[in-house]
């Protein structure tokens, strides 16, 4: 056997634990948080109802999820200073760096971080859920130059991010369509951010720092990335018109087309069925920008599959229509990876307690190919 | 096949890339930077030649090596906003987690940031080296409530550390052992720390967003942590007379003894074996409490052998000895660790390099065993 047949590439096709929160089925195209399809949660629950599902394994009796919705609401608020860290580096690093820094500090802000039981770390679940929302609102209100606003218990978890991006409340439509967005990004089995969280947690780290190496793998453009990525390709096509010369000439010069293509799924993402069904929805009524983006990614997307969807197995992604739905909410290109890192924290958190149950240090090897019992020379006789 | 067949339990045993940085050899107790010995390292080397050699693949000539000393100490200073950040955190976060946020904000302070070209990858991996230990140092110093001190670029890498932390230039022998602590700490192939920096990195993040994975997963107490663990057990020991009791007791009562055992090395850590010859030295002048300590670990070491090395292939590792040899150079226990992470920045760096020349998403699958199309029931009817 050489050397290439023994790596792991990527770690493609390897289980690294046994898992019951989320089943991706990539051949058929389905997608199940604790076994409820995806199409089923994007019709009937909400973010908040999923965060428990994940959490917990199962949904909520209305009691529980009263208790639970005002546990979560309760850890809104942000230490001043975490708000006095994000007013330090707006303009000076890029929103997800931020995210990651002031999300870091926040582990000092948190009196049962040594605390590593289950119980605890359930707990501390709902705090980073409830933080990462607001200080990603908070970065993207102190980015447009205005104040930072303080959360509204009142609200629900969509209507609050909102509420604190724009300092007014939301209409109810689009509090509604941010509120699927965060469920349909909430979990993924492990993807890379999942699996770095892991990676980190299984030295027994805090939760904390777990979840920072999560953010810190969500912001790479193959990963969390892409949707800001595929928002700038509209951008860059700038009308219906120019889809189909502009992808002609980048799958000609074998350009990635961000958005297209996922390791485990082989077929369309149920997700971005889902959101395709509601981009069409939005383009009745938006207006001129919005209007233009969803007829670019529409007509990007029907000829991207003509082209090779059933031939190559390259399909839309979640990535791809994310930008215009999170361009017709008001959501900046640069705060796309951070709000995919505000829903995805449940997944996170509920990974990281399921390994700790059976936790096992990741230490993987790597095949060495260079020399050994090399001589070594001192300076002047190198 | 069953479930349990197919999982790869915490990737002991998988390789997941070919690399020529480090051989570990676990059998015969043998490890190579580059194909040289740690045993030649340690004797001959110093950890500015390391980093070099690490980053590059070979020795640095002399003229090489003037020119990458300078460009290195030249990226020492930290930015305001950095100082301003470790001084907000200090008293309510741990160090470590200091250093995390510290270290992810520097992001915002590199203005080749997005530039992922290898060059300018080399170029931030100076600066990151650099800056880890000055934020390390500066971490210490206002633990201690004394005030900042700027660095100074005219001492070497372990004299400017210490200067850092304690406001004077060190004694020649004390930052000579740092410096042979460095060496040894610099690099071990794909760890907890690197393998979850190459997880990050795989998303084609920046090397920032990267190194802040490795320092999140450096924390944990089954990894970086260790040392300052082990620590904490010789000061409930006390003394080298009740050694022998604590150590029965602790594996009688089926205690983890910090600082042995190792997934990679199955006989005598080198690196472990290195440090015993100094503490050995040290123990002849040192004073009151270090003496204490260097008894301790050697009684403790003697005992762990007897009992478990030839029968249970369980041996002191890198961890045990570090924590009197840090005591006796003045490095407080919570600071253990960001020094960890100081030495390991090269490491980090030559491997992420390494593997971004050949990059491919690190997404592993995880096997479920949940139910799947479970019914989605209405809240009033759970």
């Amino acid at each position: 056997m050489d050397a290439d047949d023994k790596i792991a590439v990527g770690l493609e096709g390897v289980y690294v634990a046994k898992s019951s929160i989320c089943k991706v089925d990539g051949i058929n195209g389905k997608l199940y948080y604790r076994g409820y399809a995806i199409e089923d949660i994007a019709k009937n629950s909400s973010f908040e109802e999923v965060c428990y599902l994940l959490l917990n394994g199962k949904l909520p009796k209305l009691a529980e999820f009263e208790e639970f919705k005002k546990a979560l609401y309760a850890e809104r608020d942000l230490p001043e200073e975490i708000v006095g860290i994000i007013s330090e580096l707006v303009g000076k690093a890029s929103p997800m760096d931020i995210l990651r820094t002031a999300f870091s500090a926040l582990s000092g802000f948190d009196e049962k971080l040594n605390d590593n039981t289950e119980q605890a770390n359930m707990e501390k679940s709902l705090k980073i859920i409830s933080r990462i929302s607001s200080i990603s609102a908070a970065i993207g209100r102190l980015e447009s130059k205005a104040q930072y606003v303080k959360p509204d218990k009142s609200l629900s978890h969509s209507q609050n991010f909102l509420y604190m991006l724009n300092g007014k409340k939301p209409e109810q439509e689009k509090a509604d369509l941010l509120d699927l967005m965060m469920m349909l990004h909430a979990e993924h089995s492990s993807n890379a951010s999942t699996f770095s969280t892991l990676v980190t947690g299984s030295t027994l780290a805090d939760i904390y720092a777990a979840v920072t190496s999560g953010i810190s793998t969500l912001k790479g453009p193959l990963h969390g990335g892409a949707d800001e990525a595929a928002l700038k390709m509209m951008d860059a096509i700038g009308s219906p018109e120019n889809t189909e010369r502009y992808i002609d000439e980048a799958l000609a010069g074998k350009q990635r087309i961000m958005g297209f293509g996922h390791r485990v799924y082989k077929t369309y993402d149920p997700r971005a069925k889902i959101i395709r069904g509601h981009l069409i929805e939005i383009q009745e009524h938006a207006d001129g920008k919005v209007k233009n983006l969803t007829g670019i990614a529409l007509a990007a997307e029907k000829m991207m599959v003509e082209k090779l969807g059933e031939t190559k197995g390259i399909w839309p992604n979640v990535d791809f229509f994310s930008g215009p739905i999170y361009a017709y909410l008001g959501v900046p290109g640069n705060l796309f990876t951070p709000l995919f890192a505000a829903s995805r924290a449940p997944g996170w958190c509920a990974h990281m307690i399921e390994y700790w149950r059976n936790n096992k240090l990741f230490r993987p090897l790597e095949y060495y190919e260079g020399e050994i019992d090399k001589q070594y020379l001192s300076i002047d006789k190198r």
